[in-house]
Order: structure tokens, then C-alpha cells, then sequence
């Protein structure tokens, strides 16, 4: 029984996108090993990304080649609808192997069987879970192949969304806005931070009335107190208290399709400076998401935020945005477009960014973030959900 | 406010032993990128590992180095005691640059000012997030560098525990038993598997009446039905049906210290069959942990394991467990010393296992796990929670 979440059509159009981009490249063929891109050419999911895998498409060879360990060539076959030929696993000696032996020399042999091994392949070399050791090992195993960088090659593809995909990040979303007020109304001086985050997520899994939520790439960030400007660190057993800032950002996630949403309460009464300081981001926010539409670049985007802040006397260069929606932890953004100064890529209907600035005064920030879709003629958010700052 | 979860004893006595290795291994330095190893050399602990960071340790250079992305460098002051010249940060330019900048190339920069560029360096060539490309861009900026492989230098280091880590370990055992209750308590025909797994998480993060939990790095993981024999697919909506066998395989986390549990339940009345297989299951993980002291190898304990199967006719020749503890998404395991054939890493007090073998007959499958601490004359199973197959 296949689980898969696209029909065979929708794969198609991706793989056929895929080898416009091969060709373009001049490639034969490519390694695909971040999990989020295998998914996205094959419908591959599950929790085996802790091992070497890999999806491998050539411009000759009609399907992809899924290739992985072998207790999850069952799961290949339950989440794909892959031919049983285009399923290689390798044995379980090559996991974590005293042997010397590794899983690309399996991929390897599977690059020789697909005759390109004497040809130009392109590896995706900065992408998680490819580590050096796959690349020297192909290298070693493959003394007559090409090997070109080809990081970013399917996350481009990627950029634009169907609207299936645009379904399920809609679904993320509403998991989104449950999970934001979950976490909003747990938040009061005395609570523990770590039931907080056991509220969001509850709510995040729980999903809505209709469906449930996946896992999210990135877990519930919840910095508070004098950490708001250390946005990554993850809750601890510490009590909110009176006067604590504290900026929740999560994803609801839906067939590995998440929509990012960030907001910051106070407990107890805010100082008037960071109430100034919501109003401008918000002002800010508003007017970056007025500037988004087919035709303009993602640094015009930045610019109507950071010339709106620039006129509270508030300067600040930073990458505020990026391409997202698919993924599997450590992370959901694409890494292709941004939304900061020098991105000149030109926004298309149906790209999809998460943007999410903020703006911190000594120790106390305000971030409000939104997912947003570009439309044929400006930008709609996914989440519906207040933009203010928060009292808990 | 440091947020370290260690004494400074502590840490100085990994470092001292990493440089041991250091010097055992003829490497002037180590740079160490696996999120797990960082933590465990320095107390580094935020969800930044979706960009390249890493932790440079040298023979001369008295206090290791952390090197992260500039928005991350509060987050190092907060949770490591490292000094301040000893965090060091690369610009947000270097994160999915569109300009050829790579955070590699900062860190190659840290490796110069410590006098190690022209030296034997220590790379985890294998590890979560360093990638090819990472390696690509140490070797260009270092030409005179030589590079070697140390993937499991830290890893074999880590694999005794402290009191102190044992301590986290024990925590998250209690956490690990209340969250497998709340899962066994929520499964039942009709119930969407979501909603089970929404039960898990808010048990794994609500921790006990003490203490909080961290997140695990590997999601609770639930194979049902057809499914138990593939065990990394994750929860979906189908509800759960009169005659599903299922596999509940999860970790309590404390301090990104974990200690796994898997057991199984039967929603209805099991057959025979299973009822069998269990028993069989049961009595050779109580061979193998009997087996399992100092002095006995790691195969030593894994034929016990299937010695006791071999008497009921069952064949299987698998890896049944492996080192672990601290950990990052996507593993909790060390990648060191594995419970399987060929093993012959010697066992020693304060080794920690998690041991988690199943039986499989056709479709469905029993499986059963448990984290065990070799003693000074045995093994002690950390968690407390009886050792059978459930009925839902």
C-alpha cells in the first residue's frame, strides 16, 4: 500500500523540471542525499536520514533510483511508488561499519549499473547529511566520473509550489495558529518553560479538527528573559517571571510542508520602548509583505522593511526572509532565494518565503514573522493570526 | 548567566582525554563539527546546527574554540564557559551566500590564528553536517594542512559516562517510562496514530513532576499494522484498527541525554503466534543482558541473543544495539561500539547501550528494547517497565 501524498503526475512535472536542470548543466546525472530533495523527486519519508541514503536520477533512466539501508527499502516501497528494480538497499554492515565498508560504495555501484559512472554527476556538496566521507568515497569508487556541485540544482526546482504543495502548507498553517495560541495562553509568570513547549507541542501533533500535524523540521524556539537575542537556544526547566520577553517561533508541519509563524508576548506589563518597538515592526512587516509581487526581487522586499525602520532611526542589514516549505530537521528553508540586500531573484506567483525580522534594543527583541505565497499580483499570508505584541 | 549543565572538572577531563587521543593519533589539532561532540567538549547546546559550525580543539591552545554564525555566538556565551576570545563568529553573509563565502573558510581563518594551518588536522570526515563541501573549502584555504580522518575520535572518548551524565541518563529513563505509559494508555481502535503520538510528545517534553524534558532526536517512532516491519516510517492519520500489532519505540531526553524504550502492543486479541514470539523476545534480551559485563565483548552479548532465538528454530544475524546517550537530531547513537558479530570492543563499567532487537514473522513484528549501563559485575537496565507484549 502506498502512502504516497502526490499523484504519479505531480512527481513527473518535478522530474522532468529536474532533467531540464541536468541538461542545462550538462550533467548525465545526479546524487540527490538531502532528505527534503529525495522526497520531493521519489515522495520518500521516514526517520532514516540518520544513515547514508540517497536518490540518484539520470537523464537515460526512467524512474528515480532510490537507494538506502535495507530495514527501509520497505519504507521506500510503503511512501514511493518507485518499481521494485529502482529499490537497491545496501546490507547492514555498512552502518556504522568496522569494516571499512561505507553506503556510497553501494552508491556507487548503483551510479555504474546506470552506466554513468564514466560521466558528468552532480553531488549535492553543502547538503545536510552528505558528508566528506560520501564525497571521497564516490571519488574513490569512481575514478572515471565528473563530479560538479550541484547543492542548490533541485532546490530551485523546488522554489515554485503546486497547488497540492500549497494545500498542505495552508493545512501547516492552521496547525500553526493552533499551536501559537497553545503557547500564548501556557505562558505566565511561574510556569516552567519546558510545559510551554510540552503545550506547543501537543498542539502541533494534535493538529486541528481534521487532520493531524507532523514532526517539525525545527523544534518550538521559545526565547525569553535576557536570551530574545539568542534565538536558538530551546527551552529549559526555568519559571517565566514578571518582566520576561519571550518570542515563540514553531512550525505545524503536514506531509513534511510546514508555515512558519513567530510572535512575541510579555509577561506582565511591556515597557513603552518595546511597545514602540512592536508598532515598528509591525509597520515594517506590513510594508515589506505591500512590497512582495510577481516581477519585483527579493532585496526590494528587504528594502521597504529596512527603509521603513529607517525612519524610527532604526538601521539593520540582515538577512530577513527565506525561500521555504518542504523539509526534514535541522531545517525547513530551501537555501536558495533570501530575502536581504544583493538577492536579485525575481519574485514569481507561488514562490512561498518565510520572513521573519525583528529588532532588539540592549537585551529586548521584538520578532513577528509571517509565511507568506506570492500571488499574480502581491502577497497573502498563510497564517491568519494577529500582528501585536502579546500580553501573557 | 551560563546555563552549563556540567563543572568545569567535567569538561577539562574530556579535554584532557580528547588530546590524548590527540597525541595518540600524532594530530596537532581537531575540528570538530557533530553537534553532539561540540556539546560534549564545550556545553555548546542550540538547534544552529542548520549551519556549519564546529568546535577546534589543539595540543597548545589551552581552551577549546567555538566557531558559529554571529547571531549564535550568545547563544555559545549562554551555555559554554568558554572566554570571550574563544568564540569566535562569521557574518551572516556566510549563511547560503550567494557569494561564494562558506563558513569553512572563516574557520580555516580560526585554524591559521592558532598555528595548526601548516599541521596533522583531525576532520570528522563521517559526521552529521560536515559536509563535502565543508571539507572542499578547509582543504583550499589550508593547502598546507594535512587532513585525516578522526570521525569517531570524540565518539570513543564519550563512551564512558560520568556520574553526572549517568545522572542525566537515569532522568531521562523516568521520562522514557512515563511517555511509553502515555502512548500505551492512548492507543486504541478508532484513535488516529497523531493523536497517540501528540500523547508521546507532550509526555517526552512535560518530563515528570521534577524536572522538564528536551527534545529527543529521533522522533517517537510508532509502525503499526503491515507497517511494524518498517520501523522508521513516522506517524500518519490512519486510525488505529482491531488486530494491529504496534511498535512504540521512543527516548526521554534530558540535557540532550537520552535513554530509548521500545516495546509493543497488540490492539485486540494477539495471535498465538505473536503471543510466542514475544515470549522468545523476552527471554533472549534477559540472555543478552545477562551476558553483558566487563571483560565480555560486545558479540559476546549478542550471541547470548541468538543462542537463546537458535533454540526455537529463529535465525537472525543482526546488529541488536549500540552505544549512546548525549545526542543531536538525527541519532542518539555514538556510532562506536555496536552489539553485533564481529564486535570486539571490550565492555566497561559505565558503557551505556541501547539494545533493541525484534523478531519478525511475516508482517508482524515483536520488538522489545531497553538502555542498559554496564556495572562493575553486570548490566542495570535504566528504565523500569515490564518486559512483554502490551495489549491496547
Amino acid at each position: 500500500m502506498s502512502r504516497a501524498v502526490f499523484d504519479d503526475a505531480e512527481y513527473e512535472r518535478r522530474l522532468s523540471r529536474t532533467r531540464d536542470r541536468l541538461r542545462e548543466e550538462d550533467l548525465d546525472a545526479i546524487v540527490v542525499a538531502d532528505p527534503a530533495n529525495m522526497n520531493y523527486l521519489t515522495g520518500y519519508d521516514g526517520w532514516s536520514f540518520y544513515v547514508h541514503q540517497a536518490v540518484v536520477v539520470t537523464l537515460e533512466h526512467e524512474e528515480p533510483v532510490w537507494v538506502g539501508r535495507q530495514m527501509d527499502a520497505d519504507g521506500a516501497r510503503a511512501t514511493t511508488t518507485l518499481s521494485e528494480p529502482n529499490i537497491r538497499a545496501y546490507s547492514d554492515d555498512h552502518v556504522h561499519s568496522p569494516h571499512d565498508l561505507h553506503p556510497m560504495d553501494y552508491v556507487a555501484g548503483v551510479l555504474e549499473d546506470l552506466e554513468v559512472a564514466d560521466g558528468r554527476i552532480g553531488l549535492e556538496m553543502d547538503a545536510y547529511y552528505f558528508t566528506a566521507k560520501s564525497y571521497t568515497r564516490l571519488q574513490q569508487n569512481l575514478p572515471e566520473a565528473e563530479f560538479e556541485d550541484a547543492t542548490l540544482l533541485v532546490g530551485w526546482v523546488r522554489v515554485k509550489k503546486s497547488d497540492q504543495e500549497l494545500e498542505y502548507m495552508h493545512q501547516a498553517a492552521r496547525i500553526s495558529e493552533n499551536a501559537m495560541q497553545a503557547g500564548l495562553d501556557a505562558i505566565e509568570a511561574g510556569v516552567p518553560e519546558y510545559e510551554v513547549a510540552a503545550e506547543i507541542y501537543e498542539a502541533l501533533i494534535t493538529g486541528t479538527d481534521e487532520y493531524g500535524g507532523d514532526y517539525p523540521s525545527i523544534v518550538p524556539l521559545m526565547p525569553s528573559g535576557e536570551h530574545t537575542g539568542t534565538p536558538h537556544l530551546t527551552w529549559t526547566d526555568r519559571e517565566f517571571e514578571d518582566g520576561d520577553p519571550v518570542i515563540i517561533e514553531l512550525s505545524g508541519c503536514r506531509h513534511r510542508y510546514h508555515s512558519p509563524l513567530a510572535r512575541t508576548t510579555f509577561v506582565g506589563e511591556p515597557p513603552a520602548e518595546l511597545e514602540h518597538t512592536a508598532e515598528v515592526v509591525v509597520e515594517a512587516v506590513d510594508a515589506a509583505l505591500d512590497a512582495a509581487e510577481p516581477g519585483v526581487t527579493c532585496e526590494t522586499v528587504e528594502k521597504a522593511w529596512r527603509d521603513t525602520i529607517a525612519k524610527y532611526d532604526i538601521e539593520k542589514e540582515d538577512r530577513i526572509g527565506y525561500s521555504m516549505g518542504l523539509g526534514y530537521p535541522p531545517d525547513w528553508g530551501e537555501h536558495t532565494a533570501s530575502i536581504r540586500p544583493g538577492d536579485e531573484t525575481v519574485l514569481e506567483e507561488n514562490m512561498t518565503f518565510h520572513m521573519i525580522p525583528g529588532i532588539w534594543t540592549e537585551d529586548i527583541g521584538m520578532e513577528l514573522s509571517e509565511t507568506f505565497r506570492i500571488t499574480s499580483s502581491g502577497a497573502e499570508t498563510l497564517a491568519d493570526f494577529p500582528r501585536k505584541l502579546f500580553r501573557a
